[in-house]
């Protein structure tokens, strides 16, 4: 299946092939360096049958885990590339997840102010989400996402089958975005979640994922304001997820339960099964003054209040301002205890 | 005077007239917070005059000199920022010259995926070259701008008056940049470096510069080829200034040097007046492996061979593509000893 991201100049295309890592140089027909990037999470096989498809390769491999989206790791990056004489006319590919995208890919916009950049994603919240779009970024101080650049990739690679080495709660995790996506744009790809068996109908699910991001990025490339809809539960989210290594959640999981304070009562008791039919909390336990500061950090937030995407009815939404004290009562709907 | 850079959604006016630093706030219209990036070199009363305009403005100063223009000072400033909780509808203000235009103008590429940048630039230099055409970067390994983006200002302000507090050499200096445009591109500019009285002829010789800086960014604002004409010179004196720390140069005075070898015969003899006239050097002392090494890392390589401008007759100029022993020889012509 291809699809492609209409963008002008900035266009590029999507692949969901299963084998396609075996074609990656073909199909990408890349020429020049290439630094694949990846973390040490990721099967080293990856990385290594993308780089061996190359003359002049070089993999570049990070720690796992956000700590590697940060100031420190994207300059020594660049200083590997500068070393290796890295010119604008070479590429940067991203093999990893959301972690590896982000990082990889704001190097990429960085680097000589903007080289060719490819996305191979190897997780589902990836392949479905992060690597289509063009949003790159790193943490600083805590707070997620707030340094980065738009740069879109010049073609996106999504091979199913790498999914067969992620343990069970990865797809899970990956899987909260399909369904936010569902809740917020269509309502067939959520009665998929509601009532078939979700793993037979994976390449489904990532295609129709591919599909809705697609549109809504093609009609806001720079998050002026329609893209908000992919922050759906993503407020709240990050505020549960800034506690992270406190409780141990993972990035999906944070957005599962930040949708749940965001949506109607009715979509509230359709979406409670599906979460537990995809083993993923409905309610965790943080301090909220924690949350919530870095809630207020979002990067969405404007000057006062900050604007939330709910959804009152599934496969549609719509975007209402929130102050801080809304925000707070509704973080108290997941905190357990 | 004023014009119009056209580049879309990134169109801005350049604004050139005495005394507008005091209308700044008026002249830009900016609402929101402000940070006003400044060095300790400028004059304090500048920064404290753009902030003064201003509900909710705050200066940050660096260390004047290129050290500043460093992966450890941006995220600095990006921390200050998150600190002080600048949201992505707040404004970066740069007052100084191309240190902290390209730093700030960086920073503003990044914070939250790009905020709004004004440019105050307070010296020539930054007045007829830097501050015009939204090029951004920082420095990385030694090695000048490798990192940065393309970000637009909002909004240029030049203040002539500013000048006035400008030492001499640091005056022929930006100047250099202004005799580099007329030489590429206007043989009438070139002619008042020749025959008029510099000085009185400043306003004039800022606007022509502008004029001729709008046209090369608005044909070529990602700097795909035409904008390479701005390069001329900075081949060979990115090469000397990377040694800038052992010779005590400032840029324009490395790109002055770095024109000489790449004019004909007949504007060589022209162009060495020109610099004498302006206390600019003709030679200098430098390691050649050093500069050479610089030279190869020059963001404009390409794979192999590098893109040069060189000027055959005054007011036009071409691309011609030099191999690295033969850059090597234009570089001992201005070698001294």
């Amino acid at each position: 299946m291809k699809t492609r991201v209409e963008l002008g100049e900035n266009s590029y295309d999507i692949i969901i092939e299963r084998g396609a890592i075996k074609n990656f140089s073909s199909l990408t027909g890349i020429k020049g360096k290439v630094l694949v990037v990846t973390d040490d999470g990721v099967p080293q096989e990856y990385s290594q049958k993308i780089a061996s498809q190359f003359e002049n390769a070089f993999i570049y491999t990070v720690p796992q885990g956000e700590g590697s989206k940060s100031l420190d790791c994207f300059g020594k990056i660049l200083s590997f590339m500068l070393q290796n004489n890295f010119t604008r006319k070479d590429s940067v590919v991203a093999c990893g997840g959301g972690v590896v995208g982000d990082l990889s890919g704001f190097v990429s916009a960085c680097y000589m102010r903007g080289i060719n950049f490819y996305n191979f994603p190897t997780t589902v919240l990836s392949q479905v989400d992060s690597s289509v779009g063009g949003k790159t970024a790193v943490n600083l101080d805590g707070i997620k996402n707030p340094i980065g650049a738009f740069h879109q990739p010049k073609m996106v690679v999504i091979d199913p089958d790498v999914l067969s080495t992620l343990p069970p709660r990865q797809i899970s995790n990956g899987l909260a975005e399909a369904v936010k996506m569902s809740l917020t744009s269509d309502a067939e790809l959520f009665k998929v979640f509601e009532e078939k068996n979700i793993l037979e109908n994976i390449d489904d699910i990532l295609f129709r994922s591919v599909e809705i991001k697609r549109k809504v990025v093609e009609q806001d490339e720079k998050e002026a304001g329609l893209r908000m809809v992919l922050n759906f539960g993503h407020t709240l989210g990050h505020g549960i997820e800034s506690e992270e290594e406190l409780n141990g959640l993972y990035h999906g999981e944070c957005i599962a339960m930040g949708m749940l304070p965001m949506c109607s009562e009715p979509v509230h008791a359709r979406l409670i099964p599906v979460l537990q039919k995809l083993n993923l909390k409905t309610s965790t336990s943080f301090d909220v003054d924690t949350a919530m500061n870095a809630v207020m950090h979002d990067k969405k937030s404007g000057a006062g209040a900050i604007n939330t995407i709910v959804v009152e009815e599934v496969g549609t939404c719509e975007i209402k301002k929130m102050t801080a004290e809304e925000l707070k009562q509704k973080l108290m709907i997941i905190r357990e205890g």
